[in-house]
């Protein structure tokens, strides 16, 4: 196949591989300094904008999306939250992010901030190709790596790059190009999953509320003022067909109970999905030619909202990267990436990790870890540096903490 | 027995069992409010003197033992530490409690505290019986109740009280006393334990070090100028004769090496025990005329330094429930005990469940896990809220979080 004849031959500074928010975002900040992308997906455009995801971006990864002239839709269609409620034993409690750290966070689902980047590479020229399929890396560790790949239509076709960017998401090809005596995988998987609900129904809350209950977690979200998207902790292998509307609602009421009577608003079930989640580390992020961001790299449990914004912050230092190595300083300067990536990383796995551990209920928990679990979010809740330590975990990691 | 004649008959509103520290601070407490207290402890005193424990006490208590007249000598002998150390990842991290939460810890060692209210005891004529056996606690579901017990010369003699408080530590048998069908037990047990030294040397550092590496977990403390404390992990049965001076030196060596060159300062050891620990809570921590204060309620993981802190403040609250309970308010105002003292138990339960795992190394664990406890040793000391919440939890809690 490496050889084999192709109906046309491209040649461009970074091929991409993965058209989701990583890939498209990189393409844009690239473009946007005159550097070339093509951008590959199995997937087509309307399968990536059907796909429910995350949907909370921190206010710098909002104000990226703006400044960069993505789009400036968020500031319109998008909700700021300032703050969220941890709800357990039966109160709720309000983390004041923009109190505490001067930060709010922005409600915009990733399916949004797809569509934005899609449309904004149309609009500026850059080249996306959706539904392709055999995508084949091939010359990594030369400085002239190829794609090649099917298009829709059956054509074969080949890229020529100087670098080839794995945003291939968390079931990432490119990662395995990377030999596998050379790398290392951290992982962990997790005894529960997410039962994820679109209902249509009103607002219940002005704000996400993270539920722990004796029952499990419940997550409840936003997204329209007609459709509504939560969250409730089941076993890893639950069967959407076993939910019933009436037990899909009796069971997040009872998660969100409380002393303050508090109900959901309810209305009929339109989508149900079972989210498997596990928290994935793969090192290096760098193969020769090749670099991997976002998912394809690390992924992290929902709990908590780090995948996206994680993603978001590798490209911006990939992009920084890539154009150093592009210009006067050569492959050098992408030695910089891992380093400066990583430690967010590491902050956001045991931040994904820790939320979690926090807010569910693992199958055989005895009376003491509940317990102890209450005693934690007491800890969280009761101080303002427990809230401020959530909160500026939550809301991105403030300019000290950073790189 | 319970009926058997007995040599002498004494009556006194309260009878503690158990002369460790909590025991003998609530006796100092009732008494200097004309309260009568006969305390009572199976072990003698040069036992108890001579029995290494905790040796950092929070500001509050060290102000307690010299503001309730305890003793002033802690002004003297004790150290003040500001701060203390984490070490991981080979460099040392300051947590300046003073400048983050206004407080001190005070190194003093449990010993001391123990000497200082013994001493206390006998300077305001307080009865205090050492070396006791066969104590028997009975009629506890009434008004009347009476402790029974064997003086060390072999006489037998019963209490006659309107209380019993049970301070007899982790291993007490007054918490038995509460019907097993009405008590629950919270526990969690941990894949290691600690092996304590007492070396002559000089001091390392001036202040505690708590170090995390891959090798697991090492604590250094002091005592003296010429005698200092220290810890590593092992294994729960792991025998003390099969560590010999210089494997003990290397191991704690390994474990606190760094970039920065740090070494221990050695000397022969003197001392060496394996401690095991457990997180253990009992509920209720009253049953009729019988209260439960300390240990004997609750026993933490030693990380963190919260068990003996978590005793005092229980006396605190006890000291002042009794003296309303035998006043005008009568027994009701026992019912206050257990939600004030609670709320505390478990955030320290949680605190030193948390500061265990975030410095140990379990048995088993994984490269994701490793990597993961320096994401959040990275987080705590990254930022100021960090640093905050970690020291608010150490230093006690602050009086916004009280009850």
């Amino acid at each position: 196949m490496a050889d084999a004849p192709v109906d046309t031959v491209a040649s461009v500074p970074v091929a991409v591989v993965g058209a989701g928010p990583a890939g498209l975002m990189l393409a844009h900040r690239l473009g946007r300094a005159g550097v070339g992308t093509i951008v590959l997906d199995t997937r087509t455009r309307r399968e990536i904008e059907t796909t429910q995801r995350a949907g909370i971006l921190e206010a710098d990864v909002a104000r990226d999306l703006v400044e960069t002239g993505v789009s400036d839709r968020i500031l319109r269609d998008g909700h700021e939250h300032e703050g969220t409620e941890l709800r357990f034993g039966g109160r709720a409690h309000r983390i004041h992010f923009k109190a505490l750290v001067g930060e709010s966070v922005w409600l915009y689902p990733q399916t949004d901030v797809f569509i934005d980047l899609a449309d904004a590479r149309e609009r500026d020229g850059g080249t996306v190709h959706f539904g392709v399929r055999d995508t084949e890396v091939l010359d990594i560790t030369t400085d002239a790596p190829r794609v090649r790949y099917t298009a829709a239509d059956g054509s074969r076709h080949e890229i020529r790059a100087r670098y080839v960017v794995g945003a291939d998401g968390s079931r990432s090809m490119c990662r395995d190009l990377v030999p596998e005596e050379r790398r290392t995988r951290y992982g962990r998987e997790y005894p529960f999953a997410w039962f994820g609900i679109l209902a249509e129904a009103p607002m219940s809350a002005p704000e996400l509320i993270y539920a722990h209950s004796e029952h499990g977690f419940a997550l409840i979200s936003q997204r329209t003022e007609a459709v509504q998207r939560m969250y409730f902790q089941c076993g890893p292998g639950e069967s959407v067909d076993a939910w019933s509307d009436d037990r899909i609602w009796e069971t997040l009421q009872a998660r969100v109970a409380g002393e303050d009577g508090f109900r959901l608003k309810e209305g009929p079930v339109v989508e149900k999905t079972v989210l498997r989640f596990r928290s994935f580390v793969q090192e290096p992020m760098r193969w020769g030619s090749m670099v991997l961001a976002g998912d394809a790299a690390h992924t992290v449990p929902p709990t908590g909202a780090r995948g996206l914004n994680l993603a978001m912050h590798d490209v911006k230092v990939l992009a920084d990267v890539l154009l150093r190595a592009l210009g006067r300083e050569g492959g050098a300067a992408l030695d910089a990436y891992q380093p400066r990536a990583l430690q967010r990383v590491w902050r956001a796995q045991n931040f994904s990790y820790w939320m979690t551990r926090l807010l569910h209920t693992a199958p055989g928990a005895s009376a003491f870890d509940l317990r102890r679990q209450l005693g934690e979010l007491d800890n969280v809740v009761g101080t303002r540096a427990g809230r401020t330590y959530l909160s500026e975990q939550y809301t991105g990691w403030p300019a000290s903490a950073q790189d």
